[in-house]
C-alpha cells in the first residue's frame, strides 16, 4: 500500500514533499545515516579481509540492498522465503534463507533453485537433513544447506560436542547439499562492553571454525564458514578461517545497540514521524498519534542500564529533545513524558516529532515502507521526502 | 498480500486445504468461537438497553464486520483513518474515529462527510475544538466531536473537574458540531476481578453520565454518551443514561482477556500456526518458525498473576497442550518450553501447533489477513479453512 500522501491529492512530485506533508504516523529513513552505517560496516569487514553477506531481515527492502550492493546484487541473507522470493526476483542470485528449515517450506526453495538462484537453507538435525536430501533428490538438485552450530545457548544449533554435526553433514553431503556452517552469537545483544563484544566475536568464530575443522576431519568438504550479528560484526578483529560475515540491524541501528555502545544514538537512520494531539500536564504527559502500532511493542531496551520506553524523541528535523522520552504507548497512543519529573517543552497540538525506537527490526515491520531523506531540507529546514521504498512483508 | 495457498500452485477450492496446508505462521481465526464471543456480548448490550458499536481495530476486516452486524452495516469505532476509508467503501455509515484528532487529518473526514458517511472524531482540547470547527466551517459542514472524558487517568480525556468541558462544548456547538462524550475505562484491563470491572464500568458510566450532565446544564445538546472498553462492557450491570457502549477485543479475546476472567481460554477465535523446527532438549525447548514476527512483541501477561510468556500452544486441532507455553522469541523463531521443567512432548519436526496469543489487537497487526475456519473438520479431525479474509492496514 502506498503512503496516501504519494497517491492521492493534488499532483506534487516527492521533492516539493517534506516530513511536515503525509499523515501521521510513518516510517522515515534517513540514507545519509543508513550510507554512513554501511560504509562504516563494509569498510571493517573488507579490513577483516571476508565477504559481507548482510541480513535483509530488518530493512526488507531491494533498495536499500542496493545502498549496500550498488548495483551488482550480492550475497544477500534473509528471514523468510517472501524475502527469498522478492530478491530473486530483483536479480539476486545468493541468498542464504537462515531460518531452520521446515521441510514443507522446501518446494519453494526448489522452486528458486530451478529459476537459476542459489538459495542456501539452515538446519542442526538429522530429520531436516534427510528431509533436505529426499526433495534434492525427488528434485534432480541439490538444496545447499548450512549447519546451525550453537556457541553460546541463545537458539537453535547443535553444539561442538554433539556427534550429530557429523551425522547431519555426512547426510548432506550424499545428495552433494553439504555447503558449510553457520554460528549466530546471540549472546552478544547483551554484551554491554566493546570488551564482551569482542569476546562474543573470537568465540562465535572460534566455534565456526573448529565445527568446520570436524567435518573436514571426517572428510567431509566445507566452504561457507559464516558468522555474524550486528554487535560481533562490528567487535570481530580477527576472522581467520571465516568466509563471509552477516548483519542486519546495522543498516539502521537503534536504541538498543546504542545502549550496547555499537553506534551512537546520531547514528539511528530508522525513526516514526508523531503528532501532538493532547496533553495532560497534570501527569506530565504529551500524548501523540503514535502508538505501539506504529513502534511495536518491542521493550528492548528494558533490561539495559538505561530503560528508554519506547523511544527517543527529537524535533521534525532530527535534533534530540534530551528531556523527552515516549513512556507509554496503547494502540494508536503514544506518551512522551520527561525522565526527571521536569516541565514538559511547549509541544502544541499539531506538532510533529520523531520518535527512535528500540528495535528498528520490530518497528519498521509495523509499516509498509519509508518515506526517504537525505541530507536536502526545505526553507524551513525541514527534511525533504525524496521517495517511497516498499518493504517486503508475509511470510 | 494473498497467502499462496490461494494465490499459486495447483488449483485446489479453499474447502479441500485443512490447516495443515498453507506455509507456516499464519494468522487462523476460528469464526465458531468469534460468533459465540459476539452473540454473547450482543446478548448483554440488548439487555442493557443500549447500542454497541464495536470497536474494529482488533479485527480490521469488513467480513468480521458482518459477523457482527449481518448485511445491514451498523455503527462501528475506529482507530485510523484508513479503517474509516475502508468502511465508508464497505456501505458502513455511521463510524466512529476514536483516537484524539490530529488537524491536518481532518481534510481526510471532511471528505468521507461529503460522501454522506457520519464520520465522528474525537477530542479533548478547545484548539482541537477550534481547529474542528474551523475545518466545518471552511468546508460549510459541520464535522461530529466527541469530547473525550477521563474517568481514570490513563489515557486523554479532560476530567470532569476541567471548566474545558464546558468551553470545548461551547466552541464545537458554535459549529453544531457538538455529538456527545466519550469515556474509556482504560483501568479495567488491570481490574482482576469481576467485581472490580464491574466497579470501573460503573465509574466510566457516571462520569460519562455527568460529563453530559454539566454541558447540558450550560444549554449544550448532548446526543451520545459513548462507554466501553471489552472488561466493562461484559461487567456493566446498568448504563441508565449512556447511548452506546464500545468493545474491540471481544470478538478475538485473548490470553490477557482469559487472566482478568472476562473469558475462559477456550473463547479465544484467534491463534497463530506454527511448525516445529527443531529440539534443544539440553535447554528443554523446542524451537519453531513462528517468532515475534508472527506473534508481535506484546508481553501483556507479564503483570498478570500467570504470566503466558508470547502463547499458550494447542495441537494443530485446538487442543491444548497444557504443559507448554512459547517461552521465547526472536524475529522468527519461537522457544516452547514446560512451565514445570517437565519432559517435552514427542513433536518432531515439521508437526503444526497453534499459538493463542496474549494480545489479539497486536498479534492480528503482524498478518496480512486471516485464514478461516469454523467447527468443519477434514478425515483426520483437521479443521478445514473455508476462506480468506485480508486485513485494513496502515494509517
Amino acid at each position: 500500500m502506498q503512503p496516501q500522501s504519494f497517491g492521492t491529492g493534488p499532483a506534487r512530485s516527492a521533492s516539493e514533499l517534506s516530513l511536515a506533508g503525509p499523515d501521521t504516523p510513518f516510517a522515515v529513513l534517513d540514507t545519509a545515516r543508513a550510507k554512513h552505517n554501511i560504509g562504516r560496516l563494509a569498510s571493517h569487514v573488507h579490513q577483516l579481509g571476508v565477504t559481507l553477506r548482510p541480513h535483509m531481515k530488518t530493512a526488507k527492502s531491494l533498495e536499500i540492498a542496493a545502498l549496500i550492493h550498488g548495483d551488482e546484487p550480492g550475497p544477500v541473507t534473509v528471514s523468510t522465503l517472501a524475502e527469498a522470493e522478492a530478491f530473486a526476483e530483483g536479480g539476486y542470485a545468493d541468498i542464504l534463507y537462515a531460518v531452520g528449515i521446515a521441510p514443507h517450506k522446501l518446494p519453494r526453495v526448489v522452486a528458486l533453485l530451478e529459476r537459476g538462484v542459489t538459495l542456501s537453507v539452515l538446519l542442526d538435525s538429522a530429520e531436516q537433513a534427510c528431509a533436505v536430501r529426499d526433495a534434492s533428490a525427488a528434485a534432480g538438485t541439490s538444496v545447499p544447506a548450512l549447519i546451525e552450530v550453537d556457541c553460546d545457548g541463545h537458539r537453535g544449533g547443535v553444539t561442538l560436542q554433539d556427534p550429530a554435526l557429523v551425522e547431519i553433514g555426512r547426510i548432506l553431503a550424499e545428495g552433494d547439499s553439504l555447503a558449510g556452517v553457520l554460528v549466530h552469537a546471540g549472546e552478544s545483544y547483551f554484551a554491554s562492553t566493546h570488551a564482551e563484544q569482542a569476546k562474543a566475536a573470537s568465540h562465535e568464530r572460534d566455534v565456526a571454525v573448529a565445527a568446520a575443522q570436524q567435518l573436514r576431519e571426517a572428510g567431509l568438504r566445507v566452504d561457507t564458514v559464516s558468522v555474524g550479528s550486528t554487535p560481533t560484526a562490528h567487535a570481530a578483529t580477527d576472522l581467520t578461517g571465516v568466509t563471509e560475515v552477516r548483519a542486519g540491524n546495522y543498516v539502521f541501528f537503534d536504541l538498543v545497540m546504542a545502549g550496547l555502545g555499537v553506534c551512537e544514538v546520531n547514528d539511528l537512520a530508522l525513526s516514526v514521524v508523531v503528532t501532538v494531539i493532547g496533553h495532560r500536564p497534570e501527569h506530565g504527559w504529551i500524548l501523540t498519534d503514535g502508538g505501539w502500532m506504529a513502534m511495536s511493542r518491542d521493550r528492548g531496551t528494558s533490561n539495559q542500564s538505561v530503560d528508554q520506553g519506547y523511544g527517543l524523541v527529537t524535533d521534525l528535523n532530527g535534533t534530540l529533545l534530551p528531556q523527552l522520552f515516549m513512556s507509554g504507548a496503547s494502540q494508536e497512543h503514544g506518551i512522551l513524558s520527561t525522565r526527571d519529573g521536569s516541565p514538559l517543552p511547549d509541544l502544541p497540538a499539531g506538532t510533529r516529532l520523531r520518535v527512535l525506537p528500540n528495535h528498528a527490526c520490530a518497528t519498521a515491520a509495523q509499516h509498509h515502507g519509508y518515506h526517504v531523506i537525505d541530507s536536502r531540507r526545505d526553507a524551513t529546514g525541514t527534511p525533504v521526502i525524496q521517495t517511497y521504498w516498499a518493504r517486503i512483508t508475509g511470510w
